[in-house]
C-alpha cells in the first residue's frame, strides 16, 4: 500500500481501529516508551493509539533517521525502541537503520529482564593467571561493557590491578577518559606492544585492526570476555575465552584477584613507555591546537570544544576525520554517553542518535545536553532532521566541522578557478562539496540558533551562547582549513593524502 | 569495508588503480554517460576514473537520492544510469532507489539496442473489432507508452479514430494534456462508464483502482497492450491481450484502421457526457483557484504555477495532495517530461529525479527548465540535496507546497496553543510538522534564491523571477491553508478527512 | 507445523474443511488437472477435496520427485501442475523441483491462454537476409520450440529452405530425428564450422558451449529467436534478435521466404562435409554397437533399445554417459516426447517425469508407452518411486544402464580385491557403487516385472516382454562394462577418463 | 556447473588439483573426520583428496540423505560433519538437511573447544528455592542436555533430590529410561499437574505443547536452563531463567543443594499419583502388546523389539505413529543414542542418521548396533540408501513397521475391491500406499538380509537372526493391522481417526 495513496481510509470500520490499538497496547506491554517514525496510510492510527497510551511518538523526516533513533533508544535504555514506517518504500528506507543496529549488536530486549550468565570458574582462574604473568598488559573496554552496565566493576579492576586501559569509540566513558590509567593517547603503541590484551566486550573488527600484525605482536595473548559465543575466536585464537555477561565476568575476575591479590607494577618499563608516548602525542596535538590564525585545523576546533564540554553531556559523532580526531580529543566521563557511526561506519546516523538522546535527557535528566559533532558530508545525510529537532524543541548543539568536502575539499577561490572554464557537472571533483556552505541557516530556517564561525574566538563565543540557552537548539558551522588532515601517525597510511 | 575508515588506501598498488579503471571503462563501453553517488573508500577511484573517461559524476548527499537520480536517467534516456555507493551502509541506503526502479519497471537496458516484438495478427484484428464495436471507448496511456517512445503513433490513433484518452501520471504528455480528446478532467467518470478500455502500457495497479468495480463497469472489456507477458491478465481477465512493444503494436492497430477506416462518432452521447463532466469539474477547480484572500488553497497555487509553466519543462513531483492535485492542474505537453513518486508512492524521489533531469537538460537542451513540485513532508526526505543542486549550479525551481504537515497540519497559533501546557514530545500530533518552516532558507544557505510566499501575487512574482534567472536554482516556499483539501469527489472517501 | 505431529486435526471445525475445499476449487478453476504430493497434516484434506472435484492426486514418496512430476505436467500439457507438500521440511524437499522448473523455464501458465507476440518486421527481413547469405547455415531447435508447438512451421522452414538442423536434447522430435536434414550425428562439426546459426528457442548455455570458440567459429553469426527479451544477447552478441513466440516468428520467416523464395543448395560443400562426418560417426557407433560378447557397452545397449522403441513413446532420461550417449542413439519422432535432466543437469528427475508422462498417457492415449532410461547412480536419487509406479499401475519401462558407479565403476572381482584388506568406509572409491546391484528387485518388491540382463539377447527378450505387457511396469537392469566410455571425440576432453 | 556435464575436467591444471587439496586440508585442520556426499564434477577431486588425508568419505544416493548424515555426525561427536555436494541441484537437495540441522540447533563447532558459561549465582539460588517450594515438581530433560554431556550431573540431581523426570524424544537416555524416577509412562499427567517444571535443555515447542494450557496448569512455574538467551522466555514467561551451559548450570544447582541439602519427599501425593498413572498406562500397553493373533498392532511389535534390543544400541526413528509409539516403548539407557525426526518432524532423515551412527560405531565401538525403526511411508523418502548401507557393509537393522499407508492404510482385499471399477489414478486414497509392499526385497537387492514378518514368532526369530549376524545389514518388514492406532489418550484428539 503506497504511502501517498489518494484514497484515505476514512471508511475504515471499527475492527481496523482496534487493530491499531491492539498493536499499540502490545508495544506498551513490552515496555516500549518511545516510537520514532513517519506516518502514512495505514500506520497513522498506530501513532495516535500509541500516544493515547503514553508512548512518545517522535515524527522524523526520513525513515533512515527514524530507524537510527529507535536503535539508539534501545542502546541507551536497554528497552526496545520502535520504528514505525509504512510498508514498501518506508520499510526499505528503514533497512539502513536495521542493518546498523544489527552490526552494532543492538538487539532490543524482550520484556523480561535478560538472564545473566557467567564464565566457568576454571577459565576465569586461567585468565587471572595469564594476566598475572603479563609483562605488558592492556585492557580494551568495548561497547559491550557499556551495554552491560559493567562500569563499576571494570573501574575497580583497573584500579585494583593498576592496569592500563584503552576504550573503543563507544566504550569511552565506562571508565572516564581522564582516568590516569587511560592510555588512549598512546593507542597505536599500546596495541602494538602489549603481550596480553583483555577484551571486555570489544570485538576484533576493523576498528581494532582485526587483532593482526603489524598492529599487534604476533605472539600477543588475547583474553576475550563476551556475551556471544559465536564471537569468540573470530579472527584470532584467544588464549582464554570467558563466555558470559561482561559485568558478571568482570566480577568473577575481581574475585580471583581478591583471593590472591595482585597488581601490575606502576613503575614498570611498559607504563614508562606508554606514558612517554602519551606525553609526546599530547604535546603534538596541543601544538596543532594552539595554532591561532584562521583557517582553524581539527585540533584547534576540538580543544576549544573540549574546554566547554559539559561533563555529563552526550557526545554523538559521525564523519571521517571529524569523528576520528574528535574521538581522541573529546572526553567522555560517563558510560553510554557516546554514540557514533560504529562498527559499520554508517553515515547518516548522527541526527537520529542525537534526537533519541535528547528526548531521553528531557525526560530523565533535564538540563543534560547533547553535542552532535558532524563532518559536513555526514551532516548532509540527514540534515533535514533539524526540523524535527526544532519541532520538538530539543536543545541539541550540532557542530558541523566544515572542510568543504569528503576527507578534503577546496576553498572558494580554488573552487571558482577550477570551474572557470568547465561546467561543474564535468569538472567538480567527486569528493568536494560546495565551499562555504552555510549549514547554520538550515537551523535558522526552523527557528533554532545558527552560527558561522571562522576563528577560535567566534567558536568559543558561539559555544558559550549555545550552552547557555537551554531551551533552543543551535548549529555551529565551523569553517576549517579545507586541506586539514591529521597529525603524523606511526603507521604512515593513516595520514597520507589520497588526492 | 566501512566508508569512514581511518586508514586511507594510499598504499594501493598499481593493480588496484587499474581495477577502478577497468570498471569505469566497462561502464563507458556499456554506454553509461552519467554516474550518481557518494564517494568513500574504496570507490573514490572509480569516480575519478569515470570522470577521466568523460562520464559525468554527480556527487549526492545520501545514497537514497543518488539511486533515485540514476533510475531517472535510465527512464529519460533509455540508457543505463549508474549509482556508485560504498558497500555496507551505502548499499543499504540505496535499496530504496533500487526497489523503486524495479516497481516502476525501469530496467535499464544492456548495450545492445533492445529487440522489438509485435502482437500476433489475429489478436490485433480482434482488438480492432472490439474497439469498433465499443459504445463508450477509452484509451489509457501509461508510462510504458512513454518509455516505448510511442507518442507519434498513439497520437495518430487518438486523432484518426477520434477516441477519448486518459493519461496515467507518468503517461502524461505522450499526447499533450491540452489535446481536445484528453478527458483527464473527467477521469472518474471516464473510468466508471467506459465499456471498452485500451490500456497502452498502463497497468491496473492501485492508481487505476485495480480495474475493479465500483470504479469500473463490471462488464468493461479491457484490451491490454504491454511488453510484459506476466503483466497481462493480472487482476482482471482482458478481452484481448496484445503482447509486444507498445509502439509497434499501436502501429499494427493503425494498420488495421487503415485497412478498414473507422472513427468514433464525435457527436456520441459518450463524448457529450464526458465533455459536460469536464466542464463542470473545470469550473469547480477554477472556482477554488479564483479564491484570492490568503491562505491559498492547492488550486490557487497550481493555477498560478500552470500559467507560467514553460511548455517544454520537466515536471517532477512528490507528496500526497500536492502530487495528486498538482497532477490534475499542471499540464504536460511532451512525453517523458513528468517524473513522480510512481507506482510505489515512494517519498524522497523528487530531488534526485530533478537533479537527473536538470543534468540532462544542461547537456541536451540548454534553457529547458525543471520544476520540482514538493509537498513539505516530501521535501524533508531529501532536502539536503539542495546543496548538490547549488554545487552543480542546476537551475531547478523547487516549489514546496507547505501545509505544515503530512496530509494536514496546523497554523502557528493553534500549534502554540496545543503545546502551551504539554511538551511537544508528548503532545505534537504525529502528522504535523513545524508551522511556518522556512524551507527557502535551505536554498539560501547554499547560494540559491529563496522565496517565502503567502499570496497569489507573491507567488506570481517569485515564479517570474525564478524563471527569468536561468543560471541559479530557486526554492519557493508556498504557504497554504494548513487544513486545505481537495475539492469534493464522486467517491466520497477521496475527500473525507481522517483527523 | 511438523508433518508427523501426534495431534491429529480431528477437532477441526467446518471452517477449516471449507478452507481445503476453497483451495481445491480455486485450482480446479485455474484448469489444474493433476496434483502430485505427499499428504500430511494439514494438507491431507486438500488432496481429498481435489479428488472430489475430479483432480487426479498422485501420492509420491519424496517431495523432490513430486515436484519434478508436477513440473513435467506443466511442460507436457501447457497447463499448471500442482505439487502438494506440507510446510517446513516438505517445502524444502520440494525446492529442487522448483529450482529445476525455473532453470528450464517451465513456468506454468495462468488460466488464460497466453498471448502471442511476433518479431518486428524489419528484424525478420534482416534475419532472412542473413540466412540467404550464409555459406554454412545451421538451425538449432530447442526446447522452447517444442513448448511453443512450433513443429509444423519449423519443419516447413527446414524443408522449404533445405537447411541442416540440430535439435537440443529436449528439442528432439520437433522435427523427427530421422529426418534427412538432421545433422545430430555430426553435432560437433556442425557447431564448429557453421557461419550462420539460427537458434529457435535454444539457449547458449553450457549444453551449447555458451556459443564460444573453440566450439564455434569466432565470426559465427547468431540469429536468436526467443520469447524472452532478457535471454537475447546473453554470452554472445547476436547478428539479429527476433523477440516473440517461436511459432509465430517462424511463420514470419516463412512468409519472407515465400515472398522471395530461396533454398540452400543441397549440393553445397557444407552439406557434403556434414554428410561425410555423419556417415563416419554412425559407422563408428555401429562398430561399437555390433560388439556381441558381454559385458555390453553403451552403444550395444542403445542400438538394441532403439530397435524396439515404439515411435510414439515418451523417452525420459537422466545420468551422465547414459543420458549423453542415449540421446545420440535413441530417436524421437514426435515433439514434447523427450524429458531429461535438462539445463541444470539435475539428477533425481527421471522417475517423477516418467510418472507424469505415464499418468498423462493413460488418460489421453492409452497404449502409449513411457521408457525411462536411467544411469544406475541417477536411479538411486528417486528409486523408491517405483512403489508409486506400481501402486498406480503405470506401465513404465525403466532401463537402468548399470556400470556400477558414477561415470565409471568396478566389476565384483576388482571391488572385492580392493576391499580385502581395508574396510569399505576407508577404501571405497567415491564414485563407485556396489557392483552387481539388483535394482530390478526394487521393482519386483512392489509387484512389477524385473529383469537382470547381461547379454544382447537377454536385453532383446526382456524388452520384448516389457513392451508386450501393457498393464504392468518393468525394470530392466542392464549390466555393462563398468569402465565403458564414449567413442573417441573430436574434442579430446569429452572422452578422457578422469580416474 | 551441472553435475552430469559431458565435458570431464581431465584437462585441469595443477592449480585446480591443489584447490581440492587445500579444501581437504582445511577441513582436516578443523577436525573433520567424516564426509558424506555425492560426487560429480567438479567436487570429485575433493572426495579423493579427503580420503588421502584420512577423512572417511561415505558416498550416498541423494543429497538429502547425505546432509542428514552429516548433521547426525555433528550431533553425535560434537565435531563438524561435512556434506559434499555439487552446486546447483545438489546444493538445493541438501537444503532439507541444512534446515533440519538448524531447527534442531546442531550447529557444528569451530575447531576451538567451545567456551562454557554458567548462570549467575543469584538466579541459581532463586531456582533452587523455587524447586524447594514445589509441591509437584518435574524435570524435563531435553536434547540440549544430551548435547552438553550433562548426564552425570543431571542423574545426580535426580537422585539426590529424588525428583521425577521426563525425557524429550532425544533427551532419552541422559538418565536411563528405566530409572525409577522416570515418569515417561505418565507423560500427559506429569505435564498437566506439575506446579514447577525445570527445563534442562528442552524447548517449549510443539512437542511440549508450547508450555500452554490445557496441557499445563495455567500457574505452572517454569525454570528454564538453556545455552541460548534468545530461547529463554519464548511462549511462556519463566519464573527463573538460567543462561549457561547445561552441564555447568546443573552443577551450580547441585552446589546449592549441597549447601542446604533437600529432597523431594518420596511419599508425596504427587509421586503416588504419577506412579498410579504409570502403572495403569503400562498395564494398558501390555494388554495391547499381549495380543497374539495377527495382524499385529504397534504395541505387540515394539514390546518384542524391546525384549531383544541391545542396551547400548543406537535407536534411530522416523514416522508418525511408528515414531510416537515406538518412543514410549523402546528404552534408551545411554545418552546421545537416540536420533529421530526431531523438532521439525522431518521425514527422510532415518537412513542418513543410521548410516552416520553405524559408521561411527564401526570406528569407536565395534559390535555396537544401530536399530532403525521406520514407518513404511518414512522409509520411502530415502529407501535407496539401503544400497549405501550394503556397499559400506554397515550392520544396521532396519525395521519397517508397515501399515500400508500414511497414518493408516488398507489391506489387500479392501484395496483391490476399491480399485475394481476405477483406475488407481482416480480412486486411490491419498494416504494409502501399496498393500503388502515387500520392502525387505530392497535390502535383498543389494545383498543384505530381508525378512517379511506377520506374526510375533516371525518377528522374534528375524530379530534374533539379525542381531546375531554382526557383519551384514538386515531389513525386517513388519506387517501390522493397517488400521492400527494408538491406545486411548486423555486428550481425545490424540487418537481420533481422521479418515
Amino acid at each position: 500500500m503506497p504511502e501517498s495513496n489518494v484514497a484515505e481510509p476514512s471508511d475504515r470500520n471499527e475492527g481496523e481501529v482496534s487493530g491499531a490499538k491492539v498493536i499499540a497496547q502490545a508495544l506498551k506491554t513490552q515496555g516500549v516508551e518511545y516510537m520514532f517514525g513517519i506516518v502514512g496510510i495505514p500506520v497513522t492510527e498506530i501513532a495516535f493509539a500509541a500516544q493515547e497510551l503514553g508512548i512518545r511518538y517522535i515524527g522524523m523526516r526520513n525513515e533512515q533517521a527514524a530507524c537510527y533513533a529507535a536503535s539508539a533508544i534501545g542502546y541507551l535504555t536497554g528497552r526496545p525502541g520502535v520504528c514505525l514506517v509504512v510498508s514498501g518504500p518506508g520499510l526499505i528506507h528503514a533497512l539502513g537503520g536495521m542493518a546498523n543496529a544489527n552490526m552494532n549488536c543492538w538487539y532490543t530486549e524482550c520484556c523480561m529482564s535478560p538472564p545473566v550468565s557467567m564464565a566457568e570458574t576454571p577459565a576465569v582462574c586461567m585468565a587471572a593467571s595469564v594476566i598475572r604473568n603479563a609483562k605488558q598488559p592492556l585492557l580494551i573496554i568495548g561497547k559491550g561493557a557499556a551495554y552491560a552496565h559493567a562500569e563499576k566493576n571494570i573501574r575497580k579492576l583497573v584500579e585494583q590491578c593498576k592496569l592500563p586501559f584503552l576504550p573503543t569509540p563507544m566504550g569511552k566513558g565506562v571508565v572516564p577518559d581522564n582516568h590516569p590509567n587511560c592510555v588512549g593517547a598512546a593507542r597505536s603503541r599500546a596495541l602494538q606492544f602489549a603481550d596480553v590484551i583483555v577484551l571486555l566486550g570489544a570485538r576484533l573488527n576493523w576498528i581494532l585492526h582485526f587483532g593482526l600484525p603489524p598492529r599487534y605482536r604476533p605472539d600477543v595473548k588475547f583474553i576475550q570476555v563476551d556475551i556471544c559465543a559465536e564471537e569468540l575466536g573470530n579472527n584470532v585464537r584467544p588464549a582464554v575465552t570467558l563466555l558470559g555477561d561482561i559485568n558478571a565476568v568482570t566480577k568473577q575476575l575481581l574475585e580471583e584477584f581478591d583471593k590472591i591479590p595482585w597488581q601490575y607494577p606502576p613503575e614498570s618499563k611498559w607504563w614508562k613507555t606508554l606514558r612517554e608516548k602519551m606525553d609526546s602525542n599530547e604535546a603534538a596535538s596541543k601544538e596543532l591546537a594552539s595554532q591561532k590564525s584562521p583557517p582553524m585545523n581539527y585540533y584547534t576546533v576540538f580543544y576549544h570544544v573540549q574546554e566547554q564540554l559539559p561533563r555529563d553531556g552526550f557526545i554523538v559523532s559521525e564523519g571521517a576525520n571529524t569523528m576520528d580526531i574528535g574521538r581522541t580529543v573529546l572526553q567522555n566521563y560517563l558510560p553510554r554517553h557516546r554514540l557514533d557511526a560504529g562498527t559499520f561506519g554508517t553515515m547518516g546516523v548522527g541526527l537520529g542518535f542525537a534526537i533519541a538522546a535528547a528526548v531521553l535527557a528531557k525526560d530523565r535528566s533535564p538540563g543534560q545536553r547533547v553535542i552532535c559533532v558532524e563532518g559536513d558530508s555526514a551532516f548532509g545525510f540527514s540534515g533535514m532532521e533539524v526540523e524535527t529537532i526544532c519541532r520538538y524543541n530539543l536543545p541539541i548543539i550540532i557542530l558541523v566541522v566544515n572542510n568543504n568536502g569528503i576527507y578534503q575539499g577546496f576553498d572558494t577561490d580554488t573552487w571558482n578557478e577550477m570551474l572557470k572554464s568547465q561546467d561543474a557537472t564535468i569538472a567538480a571533483p567527486p569528493a568536494c562539496l560546495l565551499p562555504n556552505s552555510h549549514y547554520e541557516q538550515v537551523m535558522i530556517a526552523f527557528g533554532g540558533k545558527g552560527y558561522f564561525v571562522q576563528t577560535p574566538e567566534e567558536l568559543q563565543k558561539s559555544l558559550r551562547q549555545s550552552l547557555a540557552d537551554t531551551t533552543k537548539p543551535s548549529l555551529i558551522n565551523i569553517m576549517i582549513e579545507p586541506q586539514a588532515t591529521r597529525k603524523a601517525q606511526d603507521f604512515h597510511w593513516l595520514t597520507r593524502s589520497k588526492m
